[in-house]
């Protein structure tokens, strides 16, 4: 869980990445195992942590179709499931249809439990991390950052992981820019308010362009929205389509995240500006994954 | 297949159990590659063989889709498969359909062929041994165990392989506990005949929990019987279930075995009763895999 | 591309080939990664590669499920594919159903991509090298060889990649074999025609097994053939279907070769003939791309 990272934690882990970018070694982890249970494929978020534990020393184990565990015939508890896969490794990585799965499992397993994503209204925290390690980075400080979350707020994990971890921070403010349909629950604003800090949504993405310091654009998550006709998905992911004239409005040291993959809503003609770090994003996603592997392996 | 094994043998490779269970290294087989070939997916069995294999210093590539070297369009025998195969490993870990896939593609590879599961009715020697392993580290000895083997009997690979070891010992008892339809095929009690071991059947459990040494428990394979009713199959489940107030009618002293995965024939009230010891044999499968893996590689 | 390959750079990998054959061993790559996307599963190709990259001294991560960065709902680019994947390792090996996915992939990449077969007329290079190799072991050399390629040429990946790498030597001449409805593209034909290579096509495979150096045959390829009726399928399989009484009327010293795997056209008969070199060549293969990842990760 996302509230699981205190500052301190967030600062130390974050130190840890910029040291493993750097090229240099951490702890050595030869022989320690990580584990992979992908009840649903992920292949990127897989292979980086996978590529992570490699970089430590360690070796890795694992499944991409764990439903197998649950699966009507079989019909295991995550809870047996749990108990049985911790003989087989040091730490697990899991990825879940259910919101809770993680949770679950690591009140059972005799080993660290990373949560992978899980689950629709569920959480992402190592993208969240990795996110916020990307704003930290670029910026100096998270504190008094201005951003505008954009696209499918309804249904992105990462957006709900990466707003939980903003709160922490003081000065921040949030601008919510989404179609009516696909408006953050409302948890998210209840949680911002009790941590005091300044959010508002909005339905318009050029109001709030020129002014932010990063704009955080997401994928409209076609597979998580039941019926969904090809029209109104297309209009969707369109509606909030991020190309370079649009771009050009930003402000010359503001940023472009996206968590990845993109379709539509973000254009290729984006790529070759100065604003566009998404791709970079990505490149920390594994320095995050190798902090937090030592950091749960060292423990 | 269980027969492979004499006394001796199991001897050795239960004192290496023992060995790696303590904590201690075995041979480093640095460089050695270990290939899993499942035919069906089976993730607990395969990483439990892919950990063994790294704690032995060496590495593991291998496949949950293996029905393609089978499949219509391919159609390639296991004969060629097992010879091509042979040359990217030293050892092949074979899951398949087929109840003569382990023995047929040892004869054709050129390095060992452990089998990790072979069709209804064929075999699972190292649930087996494991299995074995477990009671005779509970009572020293596996001569003269008294043991109840309840559930599946029909169609459980364990049960089959598991009674053909213990035909290998003196004195032991076995009542098998099942309902009419799931009754164990012919092969086991003529088998049992010619080895001198006493057996006898009977549908019930509540007949027999008192005295044995030994219950061990099973699933009802509901994937493996074809066109089993809802109705029919939460009744098989439920006949021979187990539950903390039958489990404290048991001797002290015994204990409650299960292959698992478990579904509602073993019931969470039991876990923690001093007899349950199906996670310790889960647990115990890691050693006996390595101990295996030893004996195969160092061959 | 089967065209990057000069002269020069396939002796010296056929040199590094036969040196890692003689179980010597190369440049050790300990701590880098090996990623492998296969679109469409190959088992016994991925775990040749991988297989080769841990003798190497490198390790591997990768997915059988690639198919799922291209699916409808994530619908992600090959370019954005290629940059993040490259994060996560130092050399990706590639399968793919479409034709240009390789060189696609190549171009974004910030490591080296390996094809590992792409499309129905793309090309599949590593098997092509192993194939080469196979000839030059057994004659000393390319140049003057007389080959048939026999089977679906139509729709055989790795004759393409051959009859391009052929192309690069002197004296070389060949016979297509096949029935009128799996003949070679008419691109092959102009390729050879361009670089001075003899070559006739011709149904009749008894008019040429005596006189020819190597017989290549290949499977009728039955799941790229679309509405292909069974009745034809096994006309096409057995047309040219090669068994001892045929392939004693080959010369002493010529060769069957065959990329494996193979159905009815090569009967198991012909295993024990001395002309038989298609399991050799298969082992060849571990050894080429040995060499072939050496070349790369040493760049």
């Amino acid at each position: 869980m996302s509230q699981q990272f205190d500052r301190e934690l967030l600062r130390s882990l974050f130190a840890r990445a910029l040291h493993f970018r750097g090229g240099r070694n951490g702890m050595n982890f030869s022989g320690r195992t990580l584990i992979t249970l992908f009840y649903e494929a992920s292949t990127r978020t897989r292979l980086s942590f996978e590529r992570a534990m490699l970089l430590l020393g360690g070796n890795c184990i694992g499944t991409e179709n764990a439903k197998e565990f649950s699966s009507a015939v079989k019909g295991e508890s995550i809870e047996d499931t749990a108990r049985v896969i911790s003989e087989y490794g040091d730490v697990i990585v899991l990825r879940h249809t259910d919101d809770y799965a993680a949770a679950k499992m690591a009140q059972y397993a005799s080993i660290p439990v990373i949560n992978a994503g899980c689950g629709r209204i569920g959480q992402h925290p190592t993208q969240a991390l990795t996110d916020l390690f990307t704003i930290e980075d670029h910026r100096g400080t998270i504190n008094g950052v201005n951003i505008a979350v954009v696209g499918d707020l309804k249904n992105g994990r990462t957006v709900r992981s990466l707003v939980y971890l903003l709160g922490k921070y003081e000065g921040v403010k949030v601008t919510f820019v989404s179609p009516e349909e696909l408006r953050v629950e409302s948890d998210i604003p209840e949680y911002l308010t009790r941590h005091g800090v300044a959010y508002r949504e909005t339905d318009s993405l050029a109001e709030v362009i020129e002014t932010v310091d990063v704009v955080y654009t997401t994928r409209v998550q076609r597979e998580r929205i039941e019926g969904l006709e090809e029209e109104k998905f297309a209009y969707l992911q369109r509606a909030y389509r991020i190309d370079a004239p649009l771009a050009h409005r930003m402000r010359e040291d503001a940023i472009i995240m996206h968590p990845l993959p993109r379709n539509d809503e973000l254009d290729q003609s984006v790529d070759a500006l100065p604003q566009a770090r998404y791709f970079e994003q990505a490149r920390n996603g594994l320095y995050i994954r190798m902090a937090l592997l030592e950091y749960v392996l060292a423990a």
